[in-house]
């Protein structure tokens, strides 16, 4: 059986939402759990619900990473802390695969220094997986303000390899977040990863994507910059909320409306839960020796249950394997390219 | 009276619509309308849609820019397009203000080329009017994908004037979009943005905006690179296209929806009319020399109409003048602190 490691003193709800959705992985999932927390603190707070961690390993440490710490810092001079001592723990193998909900930056960071990166990996990314019908995957989120058009293309591969192992994609298609559609749009970025998108033929790159195509099922897998990508995500967010707004103040608008909430109640459940991130889990960390998820920061118990069933199924499907060969292959052909140029060159 | 020049080919649904929209124009506006296109396809359109064109000054063309064309060859090589002949139009004097539902592009490029900058802009900008309750100015929406701090400062001092002379803001809110609130965020562009911002006396800078508040009345002018606002702008554009979709579905779902939507419908429309970008006009391109105004390629007569009426605004409030006027400050501003740099260092 996988064995998956948790923070369990991450993110805004901490530790009550952590406590219920470990008791709820338990529950579903076939995995053992090692949880990483503050002993004491963690017991009491169980008490508290009314309800127990009897049975579960738990590894104690004293100190916390906040969402306030400077990721770099925190990472540094925490090395005791739930976060630091969980991603040592998987380093060590001590388990395999960790979820965190805790500070997103100093979890990007601490994975890199204290996991390792993949061989041959330029940058790991933060892929989200966007709530849309199907799910989208968007890398780089966030973690990699500015990027060249080979960190893309490796972004590229690591996305695909990520749907055909965790969601049965047999050729995801992958799409270039852009101004235009046209071959020549965007700033140089755009324009040269275009050119190596195209050209790589273990993907299939569907072209470039506008903002307004995302959410319509034009692509699978949605490459860009860590600028961008955090641009489409908080603007997707900010517009679902607005949206829920919006329909609240509809349906109490009049005594007509709050009489037609009542006839569509039932499938409004649903239309929210088409747009509910959490379905989905976190958001994978790709790139790093071994699975990281990243919980949304606001989980509730639900929420982080998913994000551990994620950790558990990429363990499980020997996602990081994968993401190796593919990018051994992508590191081959380059090898390979250079050397025809340099034979083109000297003939 | 302030005269309107008006492109009569240009746009997804041209001649019919800027028809009827110039039709609806001289009803409603106190202006003079300067109609740039082909007299008989004109009035040929006009005759079959059974209304009439009499009294309508028009300057005769019979080339057109279409939405395909290359926005610079176009405007090099069809000199005689309605659009060219409008712009040139324009800058001869014959009229205040310009608008046109043609190519953003070639519209843009033309604007530059044959209209000139006002003096000190390095680069104008073309703003869109994000359809939010209040309205937000986001600047560039597309036309400059690569900008350095000195432009997004410029932009921020165009906004605002636009904000003021339009809108009657007395001090606009000036939001950087950036991937988080804090000063040290973003790329070296928003870094070095964000203290030029602080510093500039003459605007109200509330910091760096994400996606996620832009549409909850965050700011009033949003300043970013060209790129990032085309995805922001379309982003909003795609989810707002998927809020309707998803209302349609919930009210088609089932018989006791159905009686739902009989029981909201009223109230739907105002909804609608809330996130109709058409309300507003068009897109403002700030920084030439006289008002240019872009109607959204898709415009059906009201929409066009809108955008007229925004031409005859900023004719009638001396838009230009303000610009003008702001620019010169932010230029004397510089020179003064270079001056006092340069003291520094030689002392």
């Amino acid at each position: 059986m996988k064995k998956i490691i948790v923070d369990m003193m991450g993110g805004d709800n901490a530790p009550e939402e952590t406590i219920r959705g470990v008791l709820l992985a338990k529950e579903e999932l076939s995995a053992e759990l090692l949880l990483v927390g503050n002993r004491e603190v963690l017991t009491a707070k169980a008490a508290e619900l009314g309800v127990s961690l009897d049975g579960f390993e738990i590894v104690h440490t004293e100190v916390e990473i906040t969402m306030e710490d400077d990721p770099i810092v925190a990472v540094r001079t925490k090395s005791d802390s739930s976060m630091s001592v969980g991603l040592k723990l998987l380093a060590e193998d001590k388990g395999d695969a960790f979820v965190s909900a805790g500070n997103t930056g100093a979890l990007f960071t601490g994975a890199n220094l204290l996991v390792r990166k993949l061989r041959g990996v330029r940058r790991p990314a933060i892929a989200a997986v966007l709530p849309m019908t199907p799910p989208v995957l968007l890398l780089d989120s966030g973690a990699n303000l500015s990027v060249t058009p080979e960190y893309l293309e490796q972004f590229a591969v690591m996305g695909s390899a990520y749907m055909k192992k965790m969601m049965g994609l047999e050729a995801p298609r992958v799409g270039l977040l852009n101004n235009g559609t046209e071959d020549h749009k965007g700033t140089e970025l755009q324009i040269e990863t275009y050119q190596l998108l195209s050209k790589n033929p273990k993907i299939n790159f569907v072209g470039n994507i506008e903002g307004n195509a995302v959410m319509f099922g034009a692509c699978d897998v949605l490459v860009c910059d860590g600028f961008s990508g955090n641009i489409l995500l908080k603007t997707m967010e900010g517009m679902g909320k607005l949206m829920l707004k919006t329909m609240r103040e509809l349906f109490t608008a009049s005594a007509a409306t709050k009489a037609g909430y009542l006839l569509v109640r039932s499938h409004l459940g649903e239309v929210k839960k088409s747009f509910d991130a959490s379905e989905h889990g976190g958001a994978p960390i790709l790139g790093i020796a071994k699975p990281v998820i990243k919980a949304h920061g606001s989980s509730k118990a639900k929420a982080f249950k998913n994000a551990i069933r994620q950790a558990l199924v990429a363990a499980e499907n020997d996602l990081t394997e994968e993401l190796t060969e593919e990018l051994a292959i992508l590191s081959e052909r380059k090898k390979a390219e250079k050397a025809a140029a340099k034979e083109t060159n000297e003939e």
